[in-house]
């Protein structure tokens, strides 16, 4: 009956929509930039080194800050995820091309570095290399980081920069020292050696200046909420001190 | 009304069932092995080295030699394609799993190495690399040629063996002297310097002992039909040999 087929349909939508962490809202009106996925670095014509990232965390995040209210700018290394509703998409392929994107997304009042960014380039062959003789060594070059770039001090730099750890073994004490490297304000840290990627849940641990929270086992959407009502929570004491 | 209903579901059907190209019903009850997709080399626990493959044309051949009736066993790399309806798909990640795979899946009629399979691996590192002081060399080692492989004279060696040949310039030159080196009885052959790759379209030249064939832009999907076809009458006319 009519009912029970609106029921349905209110209950599907529920569903897309979990409800949103206690104090999310504060991100309204807010400019969140986020990035996803990995970066593609290519060797040549047909070959390339990635990352392995689903892009689930990132984009979920994204769609997270959208649902409270926030304008998002998504960064998008090549997935094949749907674009999160509400979400300003821009898709790029290298760690360049990131780097490029995101000075190109700021001011922004929170940046999020959820992509797998490939640490290190090859200088791209023209043609494709040949499978002759030895095999070629390939010669790495340092790319940018986005995650200490965005992060430094200056005019630009957003109220709160989030940096990702994907760590195997000793995870908290390496992203202790990943936090205080790169100058970020709050960094998600996972361990990666047992099936994260692609997977839908995620263990996370939350480090900050005040210390780490170890986060129990959640959905990839569930981290996605409670991050986002942090970030607001950490948005509004930010602004109550440079008020005080 | 009911009969525009039926005829909007039989043109469906069409559509998602092309017509057989003449002559592919010779594949009826042949075993047909098909490896499409990339492999993926892992660098560490976080990267990879991958090729650009969307396994668009080997997940095409696989459905058409099905659709043909033949018993199909299609072994890929990571895509994001549905299994084709009616093929037995085993999925692998490495070009060392893809070999095992294929060996596995002999003996059988007809193989096709539509895969882009890695040329070479590198020696995985256990604990993810650490972006710290100058950027790691990556030694690469050569990986098993799987084409060449199963191409090789033996007990096993199916009856026709296919290549494909990706090249960027000089595509068909190139081609024949990969069908010569690798032992094959027909490489197809495409210019992929510019924009095959995830495309549903292909432009390819058939590369046999007679020679060579220009076939125009074709949709994958007819690409694959006309392959079939051509693979069928191959059979037809070894086995009009064999009992001549």
């Amino acid at each position: 009956d009519i009912i029970a087929a609106i029921e349905a349909a209110l209950a599907q939508d529920m569903f897309l929509r979990p409800p949103l962490s206690q104090g999310a809202e504060g991100l309204a009106g807010r400019h969140v930039v986020v990035t996803s996925g990995p970066t593609h670095e290519p060797i040549d014509p047909v070959r390339f080194i990635a990352n392995r990232s689903s892009g689930k965390q990132g984009h979920a995040i994204a769609a997270a800050a959208a649902r409270a209210g926030a304008r998002v700018t998504l960064i998008s290394g090549p997935v094949t995820l749907e674009d999160p509703p509400g979400v300003d998409v821009r898709r790029i392929e290298t760690a360049q091309e990131m780097l490029a994107a995101v000075k190109s997304a700021l001011p922004a009042d929170v940046f999020v570095a959820a992509a797998a960014v490939a640490d290190w380039r090859v200088e791209a062959a023209a043609q494709k290399i040949k499978k002759s003789g030895a095999p070629p060594s390939l010669t790495l070059v340092e790319n940018p980081d986005i995650l200490a770039t965005v992060a430094a001090p200056g005019q630009d730099r957003p109220g709160i920069v989030v940096g990702f750890a994907a760590e195997t073994g000793d995870t908290v004490r390496r992203a202790q020292e990943k936090f205080l490297r790169k100058g970020c304000d709050l960094l998600v840290a996972n361990d990666v050696s047992s099936g994260v990627f692609g997977a839908d849940e995620n263990t996370v641990h939350i480090v900050t200046a005040s210390g780490v929270e170890d986060w129990p086992r959640l959905g990839k959407e569930e981290v996605a909420e409670r991050l986002a009502g942090r970030l607001a929570r950490m948005l509004a004491d930010r602004n109550s001190e440079t008020s005080a």
